[in-house]
C-alpha cells in the first residue's frame, strides 16, 4: 500500500519528473503521474491496431487515443485530471482490456483497472516539501480496523460476505463495555462489498473524521464536528431469493425501487433487515436501536437506502444518499417509466406528514457532484420539493467532481461527522 | 462469493453441462467448468492473431492454443486438471493479458487471473446430489474472522498492511479473558498479504480444521486432531529499509537468506520481530511467548520462515515450510552460489546440537507437492540430512500437486492441527 507522501519535482523547472501511481503494481513502471497532475499511460501490445484510454468522467470524459512506438508500446500523456480514484481501461481494437500495469478493483461487474490521482492544483512546488495527505489516506495515530465476515444467507441460499469497520477505540481494554452506533454503507451498481474499503478508503476517512484530521487537508474543518466513534457495515447490495422461495415474506420495500433496477437486488432489503443487522448486533457491541443506526449508499446504494430505510423508520433514524439514483428517471432504452418524485405519494407516503417525519428522522442528507449534471440537477429539484413539503433535508454539492469515488469519499467525509451527535 | 455446492449434470449422459467457475465475475459466462472437470476458456479479441492459455503447472504445464470463431471469440476446452486454485493468463500475440471474465489475484507482482477448479475425479454423478465441500470452503457453524490493519513502519518509512484471522470463539463474551497462540503465515514471491485469504482460503481452512470438518472431505481425519483455536497473522513479506537508514540495527538473520532472494525482502525479518509481533501482541489477546508462537510460509515465505524463526528460537517454537525455497539452489542466471544445506553449518549452526534443537523446537514441519519435482526431491534429500544429524522433522508430500496454492492449502490443513497441542 503506497500513498503520495511526496511527488518528485527534481532538477530544472519544466523538467518535472513522473512517478508510478500509487495504484501501479510493483512489477510495472506505468501509469505514472507528474507533480503537476499530468498522467502517462503506457501499454504494450505490438500487434494491436488501435488503443484508446477510456474510463471515469473525471479522468477522460471522451476516449483518448494512444500512439504506438517502434517497440509496440502505446503511450499517451493526459492533462491534470480530477484528483482521487478513477476507473479506467483500454479499448483495444474495440475490446475492453485492463491495464496490466495497474491494480484492479471490482466495478462494472468485473475486475477493472483503477488509478489514484493526486491533486495537480494542490501539489504546487511549495507543497512538495510539505506533503499533502488527503482525508482518505492513513495518518499516524490510532487506527480503526476492517473485518471480513462470511455468512450463509437463508433467504438467498448462498454464502455472502460483508466488511465491517470498527473505530480506533473499539478494542481498547478500557472500552470493553462500550457500545457503538452503526452506519450501514452501500456501494454502487456493478460494485461489491469491497468498494468502500478498496476504492473508497472508508477506514481512513472514518479514522480521520473521528480524529478531526480532515482539517489537515483541503476540507477545512470549519463548523464540522469530529465524528463519533461508530461501526460501519458494508454488505454486498446484490441478492436474489433462493429458488423455490415463494413471494411470501418478501419485503414490500423492494417495490419502492424503480422496476428497472429491482432485478438482482430484489432480496437485498430483506437480507439487510432480517439477516445482516441481527448478525451484526450479535457479533459487535452495537447500540441496537433506531437512534443509533444509520444507512447510506452511493448511486444504486442510495436508491436502496431510500427504499429500505424509509420503509423501516422503526430501525433507522439517519439517512444519506451520495449521488443517489433514487431521483433518476429510467433510461429510455428500458422502456419503463418511474413516476416523478412526489413528496405526498412517493416512498409509501412517508413524507406526507412532515411533522411526523421530521420528528422521527434526525438527518436526511443528500449529496452529489456538480459534474454529474443530471443527478446534481435532479437532487436540487427534489430537495426543493421536499422543502416545499416542509421536510428537513441537508443537500451538498461537491465542486467539480463526477459520478465517481472522489464524490463519494467527500460525501462520507461530510456526512459521517453529522451522525449520532444528538 | 460462490462455491461449488453443486455442478450441473443435467439430461442425457454425455451431455454434461458447464457452469461458470466460482472465480468467474458476474458479468461473464466464461471460464466455465464441466461436471467431469473439463474447463472451457473463452476470450473476445477479433483482431488478435494468436491467443494461448498459460498459467499454473496444474492447469496447463504447456501453453494451450485457443481457436477463433467467426465472431472473434477465442475458445479452448482443456481436460480435467488438478483441483483447486490456479493462476492463468492469455498470451495474446506475445503479450500477457488477463482474462476479463475472471477475478484477479495478486501474483507475479501484478494482478493475475485465477480459476478455482472442482475435483473432476470426486465429482462423479453420484456425488452431484451429495455436494462435495472442500476443506477450504465455508461450512455452516461458527466462523472465524479476517481483520485488516494498516500500520506505519518506522523501519521502512512506509505504511504496511497485515491481515489477521481470529478463530470462531475469539469474540464470544464467554472468552473475553481467553488468550490465544499465534501463527505467523507468509505468502510466496510476487504475492502479498492478501494471498492466504484470497487465493488460499485461510479462514475456511482454519475454521474447518478447528471444527474437525476436514473429515468431510477427501482428507479423512484419521489420527489428525482438531486444530487448537489460534490467531493467524499474514503480513507482506516485502520490506526495504528506509532511505538513509544505515546498516546499524539490521537483523543479521537476513544473511541466512540466499543472496539472490535477499533484495527487496531484506528488512522483513526486522519488521516482523520489532514491529509486527509487538503490534499484534498489543492489539490481540495473544499468549506472547515462544511456546505459543509459530511461523510458517510458502515458497519464498518458507525461506523467510527458516531465516527468521531459526535465528529467533527465543520467540518461536513451531516452524513450517510449504514448498519452502530454503533448499533451492540459485538460478544459473543469477551468477551467484548458495552453499548446499549442511546441518552442521547452515542457518548459523542452529542444527549442530541436535539435543538442544529438539528440546527447543516442538515442531519442524516441511511439505511440498510431488509434482514440483526439484523442490520435492530437495526436501527429501535435506530431510535425510537433518535426520542423519538427529534433528526431529516431519515431512509431507502432497500427491500430484505442484508449486501452486492447492499444495499450500493442503499443507496448512495438515500443519495447523499439529500446532500448540503440547
Amino acid at each position: 500500500m503506497r500513498f503520495y507522501n511526496q511527488l518528485i519535482n527534481e532538477s530544472a523547472p519544466g523538467a518535472l519528473q513522473a512517478v508510478p501511481a500509487t495504484t501501479t503494481v510493483p512489477s510495472a513502471e506505468y501509469p505514472r503521474v507528474y507533480a503537476d497532475g499530468r498522467v502517462i499511460f503506457r501499454f504494450h501490445l505490438p500487434d494491436a491496431k488501435t488503443v484508446q484510454l477510456e474510463g471515469g468522467q473525471g479522468l477522460c470524459p471522451k476516449p483518448v487515443p494512444l500512439t504506438k512506438d517502434a517497440d509496440g508500446y502505446w503511450t499517451v500523456t493526459i492533462p491534470p485530471s480530477v484528483m482521487g480514484f478513477h476507473y479506467y481501461w483500454f479499448n483495444v481494437d474495440g475490446v475492453r482490456m485492463n491495464d496490466p500495469g495497474s491494480q484492479t478493483f471490482f466495478g462494472y461487474n468485473r475486475e477493472t483497472s483503477g488509478i489514484e490521482l493526486p491533486d495537480g492544483q494542490q501539489i504546487s512546488s511549495d507543497l512538495v516539501t510539505a506533503p499533502v495527505i488527503p482525508f482518505y489516506a492513513p495518518h499516524e495515530g490510532a487506527q480503526g480496523q476492517l473485518h471480513e465476515h462470511s455468512y450463509l444467507s437463508q433467504l438467498t441460499g448462498k454464502w455472502r460476505r460483508c466488511i465491517v469497520y470498527t473505530p480506533p477505540d473499539y478494542f481498547d481494554a478500557a472500552n470493553a463495555g462500550t457500545r457503538y452506533p452503526v452506519l450501514y454503507l452501500q456501494h454502487g451498481a456493478g460494485e461489491d462489498e469491497t468498494g468502500w474499503s478498496r476504492q473508497g478508503g472508508v477506514n481512513f476517512i472514518m479514522d480521520n473524521a473521528i480524529h478531526g484530521n480532515s482539517s489537515n487537508f483541503f476540507f477545512r474543518a470549519g463548523t464540522t464536528p469530529e465524528a463519533k466513534e461508530m461501526i460501519v457495515v458494508m454488505d454486498n447490495g446484490y441478492a436474489t431469493y433462493k429458488q423455490g422461495t415463494g413471494s411470501d415474506g418478501r419485503d414490500p420495500s423492494a417495490n419502492y425501487l424503480p422496476a428497472f433496477v429491482r432485478g438482482d437486488i430484489e432480496a437485498f432489503g430483506d437480507v439487510l433487515i432480517k439477516e445482516l443487522i441481527p448478525m451484526i448486533d450479535g457479533k459487535y457491541r452495537t447500540i441496537a436501536d433506531r437512534d443509533h443506526r444509520a444507512m447510506a449508499g452511493l448511486s444504486m446504494g442510495g436508491a436502496q437506502t431510500m427504499a429500505i430505510a424509509l420503509s423501516h423508520l422503526d430501525m433507522f433514524s439517519y439517512i444519506g444518499t451520495f449521488s443517489g439514483a433514487q431521483f433518476i428517471t429510467p433510461p429510455a432504452s428500458s422502456g419503463r417509466a418511474t413516476p416523478p418524485f412526489e413528496p405526498g405519494a412517493s416512498y409509501g407516503g412517508v413524507f406526507a406528514d412532515a411533522a411526523a417525519f421530521n420528528s422521527k428522522v434526525r438527518l436526511l442528507w443528500m449529496g452529489a457532484g456538480t459534474a454529474e449534471l443530471s443527478l446534481s440537477e435532479s437532487l436540487r429539484q427534489n430537495v426543493e420539493k421536499l422543502r416545499a413539503a416542509n421536510i428537513k433535508v441537508v443537500q451538498f454539492h461537491s465542486p467539480g467532481t463526477a459520478h465517481e469515488w472522489q464524490t463519494w469519499r467527500i460525501c462520507l467525509n461530510k456526512f459521517a461527522p453529522l451522525l449520532f451527535q444528538a
